[in-house]
């Protein structure tokens, strides 16, 4: 028998609704096999810049073929499309707002020459991370998108404030029993993508910011492990504070300490504490390397 | 191969401590083949208003034949009894004290000719909401309903506290293996329900209140949109505050707004907000609809 | 065909980041027939204690042949030893810190008898609770347990922060697919177990502890039923009060009452409240049975 397909769900529905558990009963109302696994529901509410950050770092970890649906949708039951994005390891359902960013910058800018030569462009200018112009960009040659418009496979009436249910739910579904992506509706060749933060170069400084804090109060930086000096000793400036050198693990280091952290990129942590608490830090504040 | 049973999970057990957990190692134990579902496990401790209303408005999402486990069980260990509530779309178990309330009334109440016969009846009174009658309300003919009574079927010893382990789980188990439901206990025409809090009628104003605010803060009234004026602009007072017109969805909305929710009912929000924390507004608070 | 093995997780990894989706989608990459069952996430970020509490009460509800991942892992990265324990029931897979201690501890332990004896070894002494000596511990006779050495099991590149990914998840799977234990590692003897907090007589009193505080706030002590008295009325003191007699249920108790609880140990609870908030105790806090 063929392996149960993967639907994965992320949301920012929290759980004290019934919003998640009913998505999960119209899907196996449709496909009875399907294999439900919860990336998270905890995104802060409408924050697409976090729906992305948390779909982004996880996605390659599951099969291939697996379909992840993400609904962060401050604008459900407006014009925005909702949207099929099929890339060559799996499928993705959700709103045309940003959430899939960092999907759709994959094939483009995490490759280290990619980067690489982002950081040449942004070198030595005078303060603005580089970012993506405009909204909306080109999907990557390998991937495909299309706009769901084809109502044959929602669930009906339609609501117009909850197409996690009455859309999403529905054609990943419906997608995990084989029905092929150009009938669930229109190709499109261009998506929204939110500005991407990506590092720059001021000087022998390398200027990043957190993108991400944790559980445990780690902060994720967006600084990728391949941009880090390959030779010497790296230093890392935050909230005034200095930590000369890598640790090797969370409980080696000494009181506060940086570390290339599961998602790959450079993290600052404190040992057995919580770093954003700590030092006062929030997503968006400055973390400097210095390279020379 | 026959599609894996459904089961789903309704509780206020919180995700902190491994009772939800357990429940599931119970199940698999004995049916192995369950698909168990969480609908939610964050009802208020010992809420059984709470309770009602989430299994109440998810459980028609499930595919038909899933069985419903909902403990939310204060008199847990008591005289109260367990109960299994058979409809023609799904099985449900319960502790039996209101829990199910929402899925007894549907029989009767939720259909708009049974809420207009209620409305008729409030209709000029001097405004206590219309509620049912006494705890104890009849089965609906096309429903049965049965004691749990049947130890062969439980997890021995059982314990005093949790139910939802020693017989709930289990059983919700054997019946997904097909055990008929006669075989589960006594058969019983008659259940506990609460009080229903339907919205009335006072001279040209529809009164309802406020029966859930979700994670959003967005508030979930009691008033089905087949209530509302179906020509003409709608006025909803809320809190000192004047809404005219439905907005079709939240992001095009003004600032504050109503609209016809996922659920089915009138909903108040505010825009990219939440309307429970800006307007001060709890679970019971008055809405008002303007009908002329 | 047979039955798909359930794999559970215990983490402190929180709900808001994607960690625990993660390992599953590992997991399903390697055995998509796997039924993976969240005992909890909720475990305080790094508290061995709570994850051993948490994993210890609750694994003999699952299957025979589950496979329980329980990642609480303070030293991830270090030196400290990624373990397999086998027992007759189940298989364990976690770091060699002691978060397996009620694992290690019931073979020697939790039967009434052992427990006489650890209390005749008490009895009479003056006040330090009775302790497991050093932190190795000899690994029961029926038991197997090896050092997870075999990195052909593995998720590469393994990063140093999160071996929940990288190694657990990975093998959980594998051990699923019915890879034999012995290749997955080396055998050791010794593991590391916490202290074992067991109750101690002083003269005609029995002094127990708070060893968990559940979401509903009820105290759950370390004190077996099997300890207490079988004849005439218990009477418990908890900060200050005394509680005369168990109750059968919650609900049947007056405001302030003891139970045993479904633990299997004496419980303090607070009728439809809260017994934690409204006595101010916590975890560690002295509970004190009179035997006479």
């Amino acid at each position: 028998m063929d392996a149960p397909p993967v639907i994965t769900l992320t949301t920012d529905f929290g759980t004290s609704d019934p919003y998640v558990g009913v998505m999960k009963g119209v899907i196996l109302g449709i496909n009875p096999r399907a294999s439900i696994v919860d990336i998270g529901h905890q995104v802060q509410p409408q924050s697409i810049q976090e729906g992305a950050f948390i779909i982004g770092t996880s996605h390659r970890f599951f099969p291939k073929g697996t379909i992840h649906v993400v609904v962060v949708d401050p604008g459900v039951g407006t014009s925005r499309s909702a949207l099929l994005l099929v890339t060559p390891l799996a499928y993705f359902l959700a709103p045309d707002n940003g959430v899939l960013s960092y999907i759709l910058q994959e094939g483009f800018c995490l490759e280290p020459k990619a980067a690489a030569h982002v950081l040449a462009k942004g070198q030595g200018d005078s303060g603005a991370p580089v970012q993506w112009e405009g909204s909306q960009v080109g999907v990557h040659p390998g991937y495909r998108a299309y706009h769901l418009t084809n109502p044959e496979f929602w669930l009906h009436p339609v609501s117009a404030t909850f197409h996690g249910r009455d859309i999403f739910a529905p054609v990943a579904a419906h997608l995990s029993l084989g029905v092929p992506a150009h009938r669930l509706g229109v190709e499109t060749r261009h998506l929204t993508s939110l500005p991407h933060r990506l590092p720059r170069r001021d000087g022998d400084m390398l200027i990043g910011e957190v993108v991400h804090v944790d559980h445990f109060g780690n902060l994720i930086t967006n600084i990728p492990a391949s941009l880090l000096p390959q030779q010497g000793t790296v230093t890392i400036e935050v909230k005034g504070r200095r930590i000369v050198g890598l640790s090797r693990s969370y409980a080696e280091g000494v009181w506060l300490l940086a570390i290339v952290g599961s998602h790959g990129n450079l993290e600052v942590s404190v040992r057995d504490g919580n770093a954003a608490q700590m030092l006062e830090v929030k997503v968006g504040h400055v973390v400097r390397v210095v390279l020379a």
